[in-house]
Formats: C-alpha cells, sequence, structure tokens
C-alpha cells in the first residue's frame, strides 16, 4: 500500500463516514447506514467510470466495501466520540476531495477526453457522492446551497489544466490541482465563504 | 449552425431557465442553481445514452454547458422580468421538448433497437431531466401529477411509428413527431387537460 | 413461457403494483403511477446492467412494460379489493424477490466479476427499484430502515456462494438460494425482525 492508497482510503473513509452520520440522524438501520455510506463514497467515481464507459472502480477490488465496513463499525462503537473529531473529519474529507477530483481528471484525460470533459468528471467525482446521499435521506442537497463544494472541485480542474499548459511534470500537477481543492474548501468553511444565493423567484412555472 | 441546432439550443435554454428558476426559489447559490440547470437541460439524453451504450452526447461538444451558463446570466441579470416571459418560455420548452423526442427516437433506431424501445427512449429523453430536477429540489416530480408531459413524448413516438409505417419521408416524419408533441402539450396546458388521478390508498404496503 | 419466465412476470407484476399503490397514495396520474411501476419493477436490473456494461434486460423484449400495464389496469380496476390481497402480493413480491437475487448473481458471474460484485449485484438487481420508487414519491427509502429487505438479498447471495464452494448443481444452488431470500423475508415480517437502529447523532457534519 504506498501513499496515494493510503490517501484514497482515508477520503473514502471520511466520505462513508458523512453518510453513515447523517443517516443515523433519519433513524436508519445499520444496513441502510451502510448502503447510504458507501454510496456517499462510490457514488462519484461510479457516475464518471458509467459517463466515461469503464467498469466502476469499486468492482475491481472489495477495500471499498470493507473500508466503509470500518467506517460503520466506528460509528457504531464510537459514535458520541466522532462528534468532537469533526475537525479532523473535515481535513479527511478535504483531503480526500482533492484526490478524488484529481483522480477523475486524470481518468477523463486517460479515456482520451478533451480538458474540459475531464475538469466536469473531476467535479462529478468528488460531488455527485454527497448529492445522492442527501436525495437518500430526502433533504436538499447540501452542496447546492452552501460552502463553495463543487466550486472548489472546478478550481482544482483549473489548476490542473493551467499546469498541463505551462508544461508542468504531472506529479507536480497532481499536488497543485488537490491542494489547490483543500485550500479551496478550508479557507472556505473557515471565512464561510459562499457564492451569492440566487434570488427566489417564489412562483412555479409550467414545465 | 443550422436550424436543427438552433431549435436545439433554444430548447436546452428553456430547459435550464426552468431547473435554475425552480433551484432559486429554493435558495441555490449560483453553482448549484446552475448544476440544476443543466441536469434538466441534459438529464434526459444523458440517460438515454447510457441506456443505448454510446456516449453521452453532451461529452462531444462543450455548447450545452455554455447554453445552461448564459441561462443561468439571463435569471441572474433579468429575474424579475423573465418572469412576465411565461408563455415564451412554454413554447420555448414544447419546441424543445418535440425536438428532443424526435432526437431520443432517431438515436435509438440508428443504434438498432426496435420500435418500442425508440419511443421509450423519445419519452425518457424529453422527461428524466425534469424528473431529476424535481428530485434535486426535493419535490415530488411534477410531470406525474400534471399536463400531460411524458404522455406528450409518448404520442410523438406513436405518429412518428404511423408515419415510418406509411413510408412517409424522414424529414416529414421528423416534422409531424415534433409538431405532434408540441401541440398535446399547447392544448394540454391551454384547455387543463389531464390523465385521471390514480384513486389514493393511503395505506403502506409491506415492501 | 417455462416456470422461471412465470416467476419472473409475477415478482415483476407484484413489484409494479408496489410502486403503482405508493404513486396512488401521493395522487399520481394514471401515467406517474405506470411509470413509477415500472420503475420499481426494472431500477434494479437496470442499474445492474449499467454497471455491468450489458443491454439492459427490458430492452430486448416487451414484455416487462406490458406486465406493468396490466398491473397498472389493476389497480384502475380493482384498486379496493387489492388491499385485501396484500399477504398474496407480499408472497409474489417476496418470490419475485428471490428470483431477481438469483438473476442478478448469475448475469454478473456470467459476464466474469468475481463473487463478491456477484452478491452485491444480487442486492441491487434486489432493493435498488423499490429504492428509486420511495425517491419519485419524495419518501425516504423504507428498505433502509425495516424489514431485513438489501440483507435478504445478501442472505441469498452468501447461500449461492456456499452452494458453489460445495460443488452443489446449478439448479439446486438457484432453488437454495431464492429459498433462503424468501424466507429470511417471511421470517422477518412474520416476526417483526429488524437490524438496530444507528443511534441518532442530530448534529450535521460539514460536507
Amino acid at each position: 500500500m504506498n501513499f496515494i492508497n493510503l490517501i484514497d482510503y482515508a477520503g473514502t473513509f471520511a466520505f462513508a463516514i458523512s453518510g453513515i452520520r447523517l443517516a443515523s440522524a433519519k433513524q436508519f438501520d445499520w444496513f441502510g447506514a451502510y448502503v447510504v455510506g458507501l454510496v456517499t463514497a462510490i457514488g462519484g467515481g461510479t457516475t464518471r467510470d458509467l459517463l466515461l464507459n469503464v467498469t466502476p472502480f469499486w468492482m475491481l477490488q472489495p477495500s471499498y466495501l470493507i473500508v466503509t465496513a470500518f467506517a460503520l463499525l466506528s460509528v457504531i462503537l464510537l459514535g458520541k466520540y466522532l462528534i468532537r473529531l469533526n475537525n479532523t473529519f473535515f481535513i479527511f474529507d478535504a483531503i480526500g476531495l482533492g484526490l478524488f477530483v484529481v483522480v477523475g481528471i486524470e481518468k477523463s484525460l486517460a479515456a482520451h477526453f478533451p480538458f474540459w470533459v475531464a475538469i466536469v468528471m473531476g467535479m462529478i467525482t468528488g460531488s455527485v457522492g454527497g448529492i445522492v446521499r442527501d436525495i437518500l435521506i430526502n433533504e436538499v442537497p447540501l452542496i447546492f446551497r452552501k460552502d463553495i463544494y463543487a466550486l472548489a472541485c472546478v478550481v482544482g480542474g483549473l489548476v490542473y489544466y493551467a499546469c498541463f499548459q505551462f508544461h508542468v511534470s504531472p506529479v507536480i500537477s497532481q499536488i497543485a490541482s488537490a491542494v489547490s481543492v483543500i485550500l479551496t474548501r478550508v479557507l472556505a468553511v473557515k471565512y464561510h465563504l459562499s457564492l451569492p444565493v440566487l434570488k427566489g423567484h417564489d412562483d412555479k412555472i409550467n414545465s
């Protein structure tokens, strides 16, 4: 297991924990919480792989299912104590997001799609899991209203593109892109930055 | 850019506007509204392309992302004034729907599926975007309860099939099919036609 | 039409009825109820086939659309009387579930995936339809909170795997696996067995 694997598992764990904890607030049973945690962790990458027409990544090795099982076990055993670790999870989650975005970009480029598709796929990899999680617990997806989440993925994609244009080496590009995602997230949460809310039109239109 | 492109962009714009406006009623931020608008515009065609196992259409050219960006900009800049244009949007939306249905049918036939699959794909192309939009804003999908929307897509499919059976030329078939979708929609909304509501059984069953 | 077909249609019918009845409780129109019934019946297998990258099963023959139409017709004509048949539907539903799980497992093995993927696909085949149904009617998915549904699919998968390890013949393996799903469901409902609920943490975390 190398360094990238370690980050990948930490990110998966953090994503799964976020799904399991929100499921527990809705009185889901253990198995339901496991499914929500798993979907949060793998939903983005699965959507990306279906769009790219490659085998979904989690079907190639069971580690994502196992990491999610550990996440469920942690919440069952340590529930109350985990709440104190919110900041730790936030950091895991941000690091995982950075990695997921980079993986999404590189898989799309490897499948010979242009850069703008790769940037969209980076965003899909990072944010679709959280959207499906919120649909499953029957809430309006959080990331549409708060905290610059999907946009952080786009920032990472643009940084990757800039590195590519200036012939930066792949490793440096990956690090710069992931770090820009993480920094955007950390700054947005720390300073409560958000995008403007679109002014409400409470009429519904016919469609 | 030819005439079909023009209709395609107008339809995409109208679908995106419907998503963005409903998102704004839920206090989504700009990026969240953009995503909802995009999913409304491309969700149906993306589902169709995944089922047909072809590359999703919007990954082949960036125009759908750009048209959606213009839709967002319009709502941000012109919000209040757009409401007065409801009828214009309704017409765009109906024309877009007619086109989307025809595209869905022809793509399915080109992939060598039988006609009944093509009719279902026409319906999926026209209506899944609106369904996913309503799921994202956490509402019961409108089209299941009102205004003969999905059924208009099926009418278009049946007209296309009738034209085929009578050896009508492709161009005339396309026009007849699209016009039948548009007419069904316009008549349904103008005369408040809807399908019967299924009588409520308020018991829930075990499943 | 052989015996397997018969079970397949009975299961499809029972799944569709469950979707149509829940849709009717939300005042859906006939077509909306049909769509919800169809998605309940074919949603699991469609998700499986997209993940396995094979043509969705219902696009190869129109029987699933026809069976769903009969289910809609039954609810329209017999609505009130159907309620008395709850136990019959529960048995159909359980038998259909057993068959769907076995089909999901065998299709995955035929596509050369390992056993743990096949077990997940058996579960997806059996339970995703009900999850999408509940999302469409804007409720928190029932199976995450009640009655050991998805877990029954996993039990069936483990029994199939055990049969395989002990070189049991395919037909016996299929029957043992399906029966174990059905028994788990029947016992869970009869004796109100459920998994523990995950303790609620009503704080929301930043992600």
